[in-house]
Formats: C-alpha cells, sequence, structure tokens
C-alpha cells in the first residue's frame, strides 16, 4: 500500500458539502460479521487469516469498490498505520492488529472497510458536509454487493449481530462531524452536549472515542442499534443535527453582534499566526484553524480554497508530516515543519501576490 | 498650542540613527535656574508666572530656537498634556502643573524647555540613534544663548544649583534608550543593570523615572553631575553604551544560533498579529512591536519604512489614539482603534499589493 498517495490529494470529505460551514463531513459505518467464523477477539490466527484473505479478494470484485488499495496490517510500517488513522481511513484499534487483520480502502477514500477489527467487516463511507443519507446509501449498496457472496451472521429478532452487544441490530454507526466555535463561544455547548446524551446521541471529540475535544470538532453519532431501521436513524439524525447547526449559526451571530471586534480579532490573529508563524504545536493549529474556519465562514477572512483548512487539519498530523519529510521528526521539528507547511499553504490559498509579502 | 500638527508627523528621533538598531534615541536635559527668583517650588504664583512669562518671550528669541510653539500648562487640556507627554516632550511632573509653569518646543521637536517643572529651566535635546554628543552640542549652544540674557544661580564651587542637590554641578542628565531583547531573552539584562548601578548609571523604563521596562526598552543616563565635565558624562556615557550594544547584538546572534526558529517565529507572528488582530491593549502592542523591531533589525522581517515602528510605539499611547479620533475613548475602544491604527500602518509599510491581502 503507498499511503503517500493520499498524502499528495484531498480525502473525499475535504471538499465543501451540505451546510459544510458547520458540517464537516458524515459517516456512516456498518458493522458486520461472517456466519461461518468466530468474531475476531475468539478467532484463532488461522481463522483470522483466512477470513482477512476471503474478504481481501471478494471486496475488489464489489461494484461499489472498482479502485482500491489493500493492505494486512503486518504489512504496514507505523508510520503508514498512523497515516491512514490521521485520514480516519482505519481505527486506533486496528492499527495495533497484525497479521489476520487489514484494510480496503477506495481510491477516493469515500470508501473504507476494516477486517478483523472488533467486527469481521466494518465498513465506512464518509461524505462532505452534512449528507448522511448519502453516506448511508453508498454504505448500504456495498453492504448488498458483499452480503450477495458471503453469508451474514444474523438473527431474524436481533438483526445483525456483532462482537459488542452495543453494535447488535442494524450494525451502524452514523456520524457528523461539526464546527461548533459559537456554541463554545458562548458556552453552551456544555447544554447541547448533555441535550444530546439525553436523546441516545454519543458526543466525541476529532479521532473518534476517548479523544479530546480539539478545534472546537465534535463527532456526533447515534447510540442506539436495536430497535430502529437504519432510515429512522439516519433521518433522526439529520435532524437533530440540523437543529445545532441552527443552534450554532445564532450563537455566532449573537457573538458577532455582542463583540464584533473580538470576532474579527479571533479570525484576524488566527490568519495572522498561521500565515507567519515558525513554530507550531499541535493543539494551537488545531485551535488557530478553528477560528480561521469560523472566520472564513463567516466571511471576515476570504480564502481562496477553502478546502485548504480540511488538508491541513489532515496534513499536519505528526504522520503525514513524518510521511513528508521522508523521516521520524521529533516533536520540535513537527513543530517547526508543521508551521511551515501550514505558512505555505495559507497563503497560497491567498491571492498569489501574497505570497511575496514576508521573508 | 495645536498638538495636533505633532501627531500628523514624526518625531526628530523616530527615524534612523548611529547604532539605531539598538539605540533608539539620545537625549541630554539640562537644569538651570534663575538667580533671581526662588526655586518653582518655593516661589509664590506671581513670581512662577514673572519667570515663565520672560523665558516664553526669551526663548523664541534664541538662534536654537526658531520655529516653536509655546503654552502655559493652564491652557493645555489634559489631553493635550497627555500628549506631549508621551512624545517625551514634557514631563509627567509639569503635566501636572498649571498657571505659572509651561513649555516651549522647537517645532522638529529636537528642542523642548520646560518652564518651572522643579527647575525654572529643564531644557531637553533628542537625537535618533547613539549621538549624545550632538544632543550636548544643541543643548549646549541654546543654553549659552539664554545665558546671554539671563544670570543663573550659579556656584564657583559646585556649579549650576538646582531645586534637588542631585542635579546640582551640571544640571545634565544624558541619557539613551536602548532595546535590549537579546539581553532579555538571554536573561543576562539584570546582571547588566546590576552592573551599570555599580558605575554609576541610572536604568530606567520607556517612560523616564518609575515606568516599566515595557517592550525591552530601557533607558540609561548618568546618575553623577558633579565633579565631572559634561564632556566627560558624554563620552562615558557613549563609550558604555556601545559596550551594552555590542553586549546586545552578540546576545541576538547567540540566541538565533542557539534556536533559528524560535527568533523567526517570534518575528513572524509579530507581524502577524500586528498586520492582522482587531483589538491591541498598549502592552501587547508594546511587546510586539519589540519582538518586530528585533526581527527588522535582524534581517527576519523586511519592513520599507523602519521608521514605522517608532512612529506607532508614541501614535498608538492613549492620548494619541483619542486626539486623532477627535474624542474621548474607553480602553476597549482604544484597544481597537489601536489595533486598527496598527494594521494600517505596518501593511502599509510593506509593499503596496499587501494592502489587499485580508479584509
Amino acid at each position: 500500500m503507498n499511503t503517500g498517495q493520499y498524502i499528495e490529494r484531498s480525502s473525499a470529505w475535504m471538499p465543501s458539502g451540505p451546510e459544510s460551514g458547520v458540517a464537516i463531513s458524515s459517516r456512516v459505518r456498518l458493522a458486520r460479521n461472517m456466519a461461518d467464523a468466530a468474531f475476531p477477539g475468539w478467532a484463532g490466527e488461522e481463522d483470522r487469516i483466512r477470513v482477512w484473505e476471503q474478504l481481501r479478494d471478494l471486496l475488489p470484485a464489489c461494484p461499489s469498490i472498482k479502485n482500491y488499495q489493500a493492505a494486512g496490517m503486518d504489512e504496514l510500517s507505523g508510520l503508514d498505520k498512523q497515516i491512514l488513522f490521521e485520514r480516519h481511513l482505519i481505527s486506533r484499534e486496528l492499527a495495533e492488529r497484525s497479521r489476520g487483520s487489514g484494510v480496503v480502502i477506495r481510491d477516493d477514500e469515500v470508501v473504507a472497510v476494516m477486517i478483523n477489527e472488533e467486527d469481521h467487516i466494518r465498513l465506512q463511507c464518509i461524505r462532505p458536509g452534512l449528507d448522511i443519507a448519502a453516506a448511508w446509501k453508498e454504505a448500504d449498496a456495498l453492504d448488498s454487493e458483499i452480503e450477495g457472496s458471503v453469508d451474514f451472521s444474523f438473527s431474524p429478532q436481533l438483526g445483525y449481530l456483532t462482537a459488542c452487544p452495543s453494535n447488535v441490530g442494524t450494525g451502524m454507526r452514523a456520524s457528523v462531524m461539526l464546527h461548533v466555535p459559537g456554541l463554545v463561544l458562548t458556552k453552551e455547548i456544555n447544554a447541547v452536549v448533555k441535550g444530546m446524551a439525553k436523546i441516545g446521541l454519543a458526543v466525541r471529540g476529532l479521532w473518534g472515542e476517548g479523544s479530546e475535544a480539539a478545534g472546537n470538532m465534535f463527532q456526533v453519532s447515534n447510540q442506539m442499534t436495536l430497535g430502529e431501521s437504519e432510515e429512522d436513524i439516519v433521518d433522526q439524525l439529520e435532524q437533530i443535527v440540523q437543529e445545532i447547526i441552527e443552534h450554532e449559526r445564532n450563537a455566532r451571530w449573537r457573538v458577532l453582534e455582542a463583540d464584533e471586534h473580538r470576532i474579527h480579532d479571533l479570525a484576524g490573529r488566527a490568519y495572522g499566526i498561521l500565515a507567519h508563524a515558525h513554530i507550531l504545536t499541535s493543539k494551537e493549529a488545531l485551535d488557530l484553524l478553528s477560528d480561521l474556519r469560523l472566520g472564513v465562514d463567516m466571511g471576515i477572512v476570504d480564502l481562496r480554497n477553502e478546502c485548504v483548512i480540511n488538508e491541513l487539519l489532515i496534513l499536519s498530523q505528526p504522520g503525514h508530516l513524518q510521511k513528508q519529510e521522508g523521516r521520524k521528526l521529533k516533536a520540535t521539528e513537527r513543530d517547526i515543519r508543521r508551521a511551515e507547511l501550514i505558512r505555505e499553504r495559507i497563503k497560497a490559498s491567498k491571492n498569489d501576490l501574497d505570497g511575496k509579502e514576508h521573508e
């Protein structure tokens, strides 16, 4: 697998999509297991290798896959695994596995199928903006194609059976990555998070379960997989996210109205620092990219290429920086390389004359 | 007196001078008193008015003065006094006085004479960079011209007599304003300040006695006025300042060598924030202008008009901001106006295309 190919181009979710001023991306993930094999956690290595090889050979034949890369976890370096993780193509859990686990990724990165993570199959579709329905449609199509060739572990009463009971039923987790600086500035975010928990939604940080809510980004997903149809889950989540988006836009305009200069200052400083700093930690970069995104969304800062913020979110991660540099970097070296990358990209995304501005 | 005239142009000390990478300006101040009148602190109002009027009428006749503005402290608004103070043309002490005290300022602001501050006459000359000798020469010439018309209080044993014994003798205070971020970064500044105290020099902040050392700027001056000739004081101070400058340059290069990226980061962020922030406190502006000045001096940031940093040092002060705005401003309003002014000037001092960069 050539992960260098990925870092030279945008992921499918990076350009603008519906409501992308607040909703960065929508994702649907389906958990599936083969009827004739033990769950990965119970299976012996031989069984896992058999399942991995069977699916690795079967998936490319699905019309939904076509152009793809595949790799066993034992074939990937630590750095390659990190790049796939940073691009949201594999989970931390899969990255920790070795022989008998692997991933198949469609070249546009919209579709990725993890094999022998917690379940035999974890297939995901990602879409830019708020478009869970589209992600679900693609995931569903691929799911049906796979189901044409293998027997899934399925109970007429419960639905799809999974390694963890929390996924039994639809096996579906639908999620939207939201950028909500307005709710953070007005301190309404805690109430919103609590409200979502009450109606059965989970709220997580940028890199999924257990990750911090850096850069004012939160991932909202359904908790329930049992007793509801996929369409109902998608519809409900879309509706709730629409409400959060409304709430977020409202908060932004209230903040702007209450103190216009504060928002201009936030966005201006973010642009100024990102375009001119020579040392940037991962945390500071995330926070400044959030402020810049807010400024761009609100028409305060004019970026020719808005996609650059999503690109930098991923490209400025440690694995991506090291892949680009072609060697391992110490944290201080990464901070320098990160600042350099961001300076170049931010300036290039303004008008061309800007490159001459400084240094 | 039209203080609005001042804020529309640069002071005489603002352009580059000798060693101006470190030495911002040189100043000589002479304290003189009339033989036939009590010191201002002891004199009645009538006597003070007589002295003020006599000197106000006499000074313009001196060839060293010519084009000038004069004003009694009772004729000036609080804002006008603040502007003169911020431009280093009057002391805080004079600003607190009223009828019977005043100031005569040559139009280029090189020469300013305070009347009935602590002494009858406090005349000062300011020069850009390290050039105490030139400031002394001008002060000396004006002093002689005044002495041609009035009798100074003078003792053959002690020299010029002054209200405070610390000024008796030459009545001279020579000082240099230094920008020493290198010594601050290497933490050598404390040792340097102690060393200067040992050899009889005083170290103060940007706005003289009792003011804080903001923006890495320190004013170094002689303490001794007795038993030494003016030329000796000037020579000694110039020599010591030359040594400090050497020391500062050395510190800068060591810092750059030890961590090049840190200095580039400091200067880059300063430029980025100054050019893009929408709220700037006085303290933050001073600190960032210091970092920017360091970057310009070290060739890291390219400013077309280097004088702009000295201009902004003064123009961004509360009095100047309010004079430009034509009304009293709250602190929060000043922070907004300050950021606006600095943004405009910093951008204008880069190449012209830059103005289009942002917003």
